[in-house]
């Protein structure tokens, strides 16, 4: 798979040329040369003869970057004078800011909110203790919480380095949802102390996020966690990548004209995604019919033979793959209708998916590189689905998880349940109209204007709680 | 000491009069006999012949609220339909909200701001973790912390009802300083899982505001995180108040023409505020010279001879009190230049201060009723202050806590030292110049448009930190 540049890694060149009449095109030159794209082009007047150039382009990566810079570097009478890396510049001093939503521009406003005033707004909530999601950020906040050990594609990178992504993630909370999410970034990877330190913090708080932390250990946490808490505890990267994969399998599946109890799916992959993809697919009828779903992890499928079961894969072996197959991913995937990759990249070939039934759906959807080639897979599968931008058909969490709270805040709900994550997926999946569904389009994009409100709306109604409760 | 009506205990009365010559200034009539007062009128022409009028105004509490409205619905022709609290207004949805820095319009600024181009940022993080304080929120955030046991006035009242003062507090950080603070509350009054939940959550922080947590577990809880961290960590019931303190006794001293190392000072106090008063009054000086310092608490004289001293006792006993003064209040303050009372409403009389020397200080700060009168003390002493906004001389923590903490993070600091307490109350002191100082001007207002500035640069230079880093 070529890598194309990406906006992701641009970078800023600001070099001087001679004025002459074709300075500038040799330089657009130069960065085409190497393979880069031009994204913005400033040109002023410097000393003399000079002109000052600000080339910014996309590229793949340090040595490319490097490339272009050397490229340019060599155009006659070019002196470059400071190379910009556009992502850093965006995360100087950091993503995110608290504002205050009241004015404090005297002492009057001063005296309500802060002492004296604020003391009786206290003793309203020491008095009747839910008047605190009323009458706090507690009614609009959720925790983005981690241990730093399973981020992005980075894996154990601890607590500080995972804090570039957590403010990622809490600005898309507030673009796409208007939640006030602030990172929380635990210097622990202990369960107990995981656990504890988000119980003794979340009196604050109106949800509880888990983001990134790694498997085993993420099905422990959150299962105490939500015994413990009366708000909604949702670990992102088992539910969010749940819905969002029911929900393109919903639209995949309308594709094709099949239904998903009815089809035979193979699963690689068991950790915190596999396994929250599978249980959300089982509860959603998949391998209710006359289909039959079987997970594979790296040892090949999981059954009930196997020796090494710990919890979750015994739990996978007690509810899949009732004719006990125990072979490897690619004859599991043999006949399949369905492959759905949360694994590893390279692990399956176009031939592989040509063994598949006809009018196959496959989802690689490993990061960045998919689970197959989804050129090579698109030659034979009828939809294909990876986690990748530059493909059709990116299967991204942000289409969910920002409009899972706000229906869980909405409806101070005081937990989450499957029936509320299914109607997170419905609601995704319908917001693609009948007209629009193709196999390239079977999810919406993470901007279309109506995907997160639907969402929010589905997930208010089945926690049960009524309209949106308005301020004031 | 009479209660006038508050800004803080503001009501809106919605009501409907008839379309009559004098009905509005009868309603302003109603609300004067009464003994409120109008902050704001609103008038609107309602159905037929009616006007409908908010009116606003300021009340002493719940009762004399009541007793307007009461006096009000007595207006011939009146119909009261609601009555708002504007403090409670003000706090619906809560006082604070996140804000993204970052523009999310589109799918290129998503790939920097988020996957992928985030991984090299944590990545960059990873390898260098001083770079969190460089590409992170850590740059600019505090976290103000509290176990909910000393609220304000209000006693033990537990993580979920601190959280509106937490949001205040935030909101002022925010207001005079810049600074992006979230409330921390915990569900937790152990010391030892207070110091390690915040221990387990400091990575993302650059600093630590402890709030509102009773003494002596606010010592303890403070020393072990100091020694834990490399990030400050500032209680501010301690050394807010000690800051603000020792800012006005710098000038008081200067308007009676006294020096530090030379007076006699008796405090009444020896709480969180009270034991961090006096540690920076010794290390600026005080009772260095023929003065002298005598502690008292409810039993009397803090001295060695005493067999109940705890451990911050027994450090009092120890640096204070040289002649080994074993009576009470009233004595110590006999002949003493300087009170200060950091302890409980109405423990001296007008005649107590009559017995102190020529030119007294009284500094009579519990809240919100006085150690002693002040109509009373000002008979005798030549400056008077309290925590009160309806007194002169009001002393006020967010004087310090918001530029102390600019200081710090500006210079990166790793701790905090008495040095940089005192250069912050040199800063508040200094911002009265000569002309203005006097007996009934000794600090500057909190809205001083100079004070946070200067109290943040003799920080920043205190704690070694050069000028203010800059973010591009």
């Amino acid at each position: 798979m070529a890598t194309v540049p990406s906006v992701s890694y641009s970078i800023t060149v600001r070099l001087e040329v001679p004025t002459r009449g074709r300075a500038v095109s040799e330089l657009t030159h130069a960065v085409e040369n190497a393979g880069g794209v031009v994204t913005a082009l400033d040109v002023t007047p410097s000393a003399g003869d000079r002109l000052r150039v600000d080339v910014t382009c996309a590229t793949r990566d340090t040595d490319h970057a490097q490339a272009i810079v050397d490229g340019l570097s060599a155009v006659a009478g070019v002196t470059v004078h400071k190379v910009s890396d556009r992502t850093f510049l965006m995360h100087l001093g950091g993503k995110i800011e608290m504002q205050s939503k009241v004015p404090l521009r005297n002492r009057d406003e001063l005296s309500m909110a802060y002492t004296p005033g604020v003391a009786r707004v206290s003793l309203a909530i020491a008095n009747n203790p839910d008047d605190a999601r009323r009458l706090t950020v507690k009614r609009n906040s959720v925790a983005v919480v981690t241990d730093g050990s399973a981020v992005l594609g980075l894996g154990n990178i601890g607590a500080a380095a995972a804090m570039p992504v957590m403010e990622g993630k809490a600005a898309l909370f507030k673009r796409f949802a208007g939640i006030d999410a602030w990172p929380i970034c635990l210097d622990t990877q202990d369960v107990d102390e995981i656990v504890r330190t988000v119980q003794v913090l979340a009196p604050g708080w109106g949800g509880i996020n888990l983001e990134d932390i790694g498997a085993p250990r993420c099905f422990e946490v959150e299962r105490r966690l939500r015994d413990l808490l009366d708000i909604p505890v949702f670990h992102d990267d088992q539910h969010g990548t749940a819905i969002c994969v029911l929900a393109a399998l919903t639209n995949a599946l309308r594709v094709v004209g099949k239904e998903i109890g009815d089809v035979k799916i193979a699963m690689a992959g068991a950790g915190a995604a596999g396994f929250a993809i599978l249980r959300l697919l089982l509860f959603a009828g998949a391998g209710a019919g006359r289909g039959d779903v079987v997970v594979c992890d790296y040892k090949g499928a999981v059954h009930s033979g196997r020796e090494d079961l710990d919890e979750s894969l015994g739990w996978i072996a007690d509810n899949t793959n009732a004719e006990g197959y125990s072979g490897d991913l690619a004859g599991a995937v043999k006949g399949a209708d369905v492959f759905i990759g949360v694994s590893a990249p390279g692990i399956l070939t176009g031939e592989d998916v040509k063994a598949m039934a006809d009018d196959s759906i496959v989802f690689a959807l490993a990061n960045p590189d998919p689970e197959v080639d989804p050129e090579a897979a698109r030659e034979h599968a009828a939809v294909v689905a990876t986690g990748r931008s530059d493909y059709p058909n990116q299967i991204n969490n942000v289409l969910a998880f920002p409009g899972v709270f706000r229906g869980l805040l909405d409806a101070q709900s005081r937990g989450v349940s499957e029936p509320m994550l299914l109607a997170a997926a419905k609601a995704i999946a319908d917001v693609v109209t009948d007209e629009e569904r193709g196999p390239n389009y079977i999810v919406p994009s993470v901007f279309h204007p109506d995907v997160h409100n639907a969402v929010a709306t589905s997930v208010r109604e089945a926690a049960g709680g009524r309209a949106r409760i308005t301020e004031a």
